[in-house]
């Protein structure tokens, strides 16, 4: 088992002097949110995530959720505990509105939070990830009734929240959906259908659960204008709050995964004896509008799975690396621990510093959502989004990209022990598989930013933040980042030749579009976050942070221009040869 | 459940029309080796995989090997059966001389061979695959009285073999082996000490199992000069070869692993009761030598893993993408399967043209070995052993690192259904993890490259290599070829100058090595099989081959010059980027 340690350090330093905490605190919205008092949050979450959510972080994978005889699902041991203390610390309510019971914290500090529950425990914290998008999707759209009865219970933590979307033939193309909910006449609905991959579906940890289920209303057109958003609670609950009769859901089973063993994923049936009680949210027809409004901050989260679980697994691999001993010291001809190694190092290397370089794009794009929703000025505010619709899908895709790479690069360092269960290393990379997939999966993601976000836009949102790019390219002056200012102008050259091709040929050519999603998404990553590591370079080589900090810092950040920006130049080139050969153009490849 | 289909035809193409069976078949050595024998035996081998080995990969993987409360370890269910029926074939000894019962086949057949016993049930292969190690050890260096004991029951896979080296403390620094061997005065030893990672170092398919073990003699120098190779068989052979009594040897347990559930990972203690009977291989002191001759084949071997698992993650992953329908098909609004989708032909492509690129290049390594062993001249012969010696590395680690990459990627195609165990995709990932990191880590391969290979050599070996590879690119005169012919131009260009830097700033530079090893390999890998995709293109531009076989080769080539060969000059950035930026020429990373 590995001990998690806060990278606290790593959050202040992006949050007040890379992302800059007062364009944030500054909103009359975050008035009370001090410098300070962010600090004490960090500090608080920190040591919530460190010792309590890290120590079940392996014993819940090998123990795994099991689904009991009389259908109903247990936690490993410690969850139900570790839960209750999540709840009293007010988490769950973060960033949810003061009104109805939460901290009315910036979205960028819950990113922070959020982060580390991941790293510490990414099977324990998708439960409150979940709540959080349904908390969004209610707290939008739900009556003045409906977020009294459940919002604010969810809020606390007192219940929790599912988002049952997907069935068998209905995973990233939600029009099909097929489960079915009837109108009784007294203002409720009778639902029925099946659910796959639900996380936390079903778990003993609170009294209720808040199933938020899509399905499709008799007589609705076909498509995804036919479908509507329910509430359907496990437990009946009255119209003073009380909990009442059970509902007619059920888990059915809990799929055996590859990782996050200790998150419930349940196949739910609805219905099976007549039709579970469903409440509709808002209007008819719009249920999968609905959930859009949730999609960023969702999408928001599983990247940032991809940084905590890279930050997990590097900590892992830094500790052994250095206390494994093997081969000698060339000087001293000691035994010596392995991390002496130029090639381990390199791993070690490549792992922080992409690690670094995800968490400020990923912190980033949480301001932009803050910005967002409460800047003044209309115009502002609509670039905030621009920004932030601009920047999630690249958030999403590409950490947990990463998240993959440096769990099994974290495996790599421990050399045949990371093979071994027992090391802990593999999990880190079972738990890290999921996070390319769920939310869109990656090439969903590159297609929604090659497409509505930069081809639809006609690169506007993309170049109002190369413009910011280049502004701070210009104002760097001094010596190291100097240098890294120059290389990445000159990554900024390449982006823009391969939006122009983008724009030109992708406007008319749905395939074409396809073919460079990825690629063109992962350069653009590259570039931004290569932004705010020169952001961060500059900062760190004058001062205000410790001095070992600003070294590591800097080692990150020149790592970063030197080995791991050059991709951004691999992935132009293969933009520019899609569009330069005949074969790709006219055929496709199978 | 997946099915496994034998890519015969590929290697049919490549042994006969890319790295040409005439080089080999013409060695005196194999003058029986026809093209017809070696279709048929292809043909042979494809059908026993399919059909045998394939159907029990996913049982074995959920059963795995158990280790029973008697000390003996169980095989998962079907294992002895498919194991007998893998002797009654006489595959162990395929490449094994004909004097001592084997086949006495080239090795590049028996290479193209192994890649479908690794790719139908990499769990089941490794068996066959470690006895072939101890074969290779024992021929070269058994006594007369050794060979007839023990290797011609290895080579009809009566018994099986197993290697001995790894220590708690000595994995990849053997120097710190620490088991015992006190000889008795009668000629034999006690062997005592603890082994672990011991691949079948116990199971029950064969009455007996013969342990090489690695251990230093009473008075033996400190370092690997010290250690020496002995047999030591579970059970004590007579000099007429009756199976005596038990020798004092145990399984005293079984490793939990990510992956390779059925292949029993032991930990062997010796001399419990004393010692464990031993008889020395050869002189005292050589042990580490005698493992070294037959190094080429077991990383060939790995290397093969890699390229086998990606061929096996490829058609699961081509097979779901066929069928699984989500979304509509643009022109006709039909339900469509996801393989129509761009983004998703892209991640196929990549998988196909990287294992195509792969297993070229491991049979053209293979080929050397083959040449290396046989070619009368002696300076022929030895520049077919230094092209093998240059060449090995890059296939156990560039084809192990894709095999993760290649199977992470099926996961990805699946979507949801990839991250759930009974799909199996993720069970190709879980088991692919192991290869960079057995038989020397690939760090270890990429320095082994970068040093004995290149540097030591000062790019001899490598220079006759280029040299050739320019020879090619001047003979290619037709259309698509053409224009791949002056991307591998550019890309030779980039090696020299690559090469260049390594000779100058590593030959005094230990650390610079170590920094430069794992991109510098990459990056020869990426040539070196570009050359031989080259090759394949040329080829497959004439004819002689089946429409639709010719169809699919092309596209792979193609694929891979557009899209997967720019990624070497991404490591020729990430090499000049190294020792052009002060900080790493100077200071360690951590």
């Amino acid at each position: 088992m590995s001990d998690f340690t806060p990278p606290v350090s790593d959050f202040r330093f992006l949050i007040h002097n890379v992302i800059g905490l007062d364009t944030v605190a500054d909103l009359p919205a975050f008035s009370e949110t001090s410098p300070d008092l962010v600090d004490a949050i960090l500090e608080e979450a920190g040591k919530f995530a460190s010792s309590v959510l890290a120590p079940i972080n392996r014993t819940g994978d090998q123990e795994g959720a099991r689904l009991l005889e009389d259908g109903t699902v247990r936690t490993a041991s410690g969850w139900k505990e570790a839960y209750a203390q999540f709840c009293e610390g007010g988490w769950q309510g973060i960033s949810a509105p003061e009104a109805e019971g939460g901290m009315g914290l910036p979205i960028l500090l819950g990113a922070a939070v959020a982060e580390m529950w991941q790293a510490s425990n990414m099977a324990f914290a998708l439960c409150p990830m979940l709540t959080a998008g349904a908390i969004e999707a209610l707290g939008a759209h739900g009556s003045e009734d409906q977020r009294v009865l459940y919002l604010s219970r969810m809020i606390s933590g007192e219940w929790t929240g599912t988002m049952n979307l997907t069935e068998p033939q209905a995973g990233s193309d939600l029009s099909k959906v097929r489960s079915m909910a009837v109108p009784t006449g007294d203002g409720t609905y009778k639902i029925t259908g099946q659910k796959i991959f639900i996380t936390y579906g079903d778990h003993d940890m609170t009294e209720n659960i808040v199933h938020l289920v899509l399905a499709r209303t008799p007589d609705a057109p076909a498509g995804v204008k036919g479908i509507s958003l329910f509430i359907v609670p496990k437990f009946i609950v009255s119209d003073s709050g009380e909990i009442g009769a059970r509902n007619d859901v059920t888990c059915v089973s809990l799929e055996h995964k590859l990782g996050i063993h200790a998150s419930p994923t349940a196949v739910l049936s609805f219905g099976d004896q007549g039709g579970a009680t469903g409440y509709l949210i808002g209007e008819e027809g719009k249920g999968l509008a609905y959930m859009f409004t949730m999609m960023n901050n969702a999408r928001l989260a599983v990247g940032q799975q991809g940084v905590a679980i890279s930050e997990r697994a590097y900590q892992q691999a830094l500790e052994y690396a250095r206390n494994r001993k093997q081969g000698r010291d060339p000087q001293t001809g000691d035994d010596a621990p392995i991390i002496i190694h130029g090639d381990v190092q390199r791993m070690l290397m490549r792992m922080r510093s992409s690690t670094e370089a995800a968490r400020a794009l990923s912190l980033y794009a949480a301001a932009q959502l803050d910005l967002a929703h409460h800047l003044e000025d209309d115009k502002a505010r609509a670039n905030a989004q621009a920004r932030a619709d601009l920047l999630i899908p690249l958030v999403k895709a590409w950490s947990t990209d990463l998240g993959v790479d440096n769990a099994s690069l974290g495996v790599q360092v421990h050399g045949g022990m990371g093979f071994i269960e027992e090391t802990g290393a593999a999990q880190h990379l079972r738990d890290a598989r999921i996070a390319p997939i769920y939310e869109g999966t990656n090439g969903i993601q590159a297609l929604d930013f090659i497409g509505r976000k930069v081809t639809r836009d006609k690169a506007g949102a993309l170049g109002a933040l190369i413009a910011d790019m280049r502004a701070t390219i210009a104002d760097v002056t001094n010596g190291d980042a100097k240098q890294a200012a120059g290389t990445l102008s000159n990554a900024l050259d390449e982006l823009g030749k391969s939006t122009a091709i983008v724009i030109e040929r992708c406007s008319a050519d749905d395939r074409m579009m396809q073919v460079l999603a990825t690629p063109y998404a992962r350069q653009a990553a590259l570039c931004i976050s290569g932004w705010l590591m020169l952001r961060a370079m500059s900062v760190a080589s004058q001062n205000g942070v410790s001095d070992s900090f600003q070294a590591a810092k800097l080692k990150s950040c020149q790592f970063f221009f030197d080995q791991l920006l050059p991709e951004a130049t691999f992935m132009a080139t293969q933009i520019k040869n899609c569009t330069s050969i005949e074969l790709h153009e006219t055929q496709p490849l199978f």
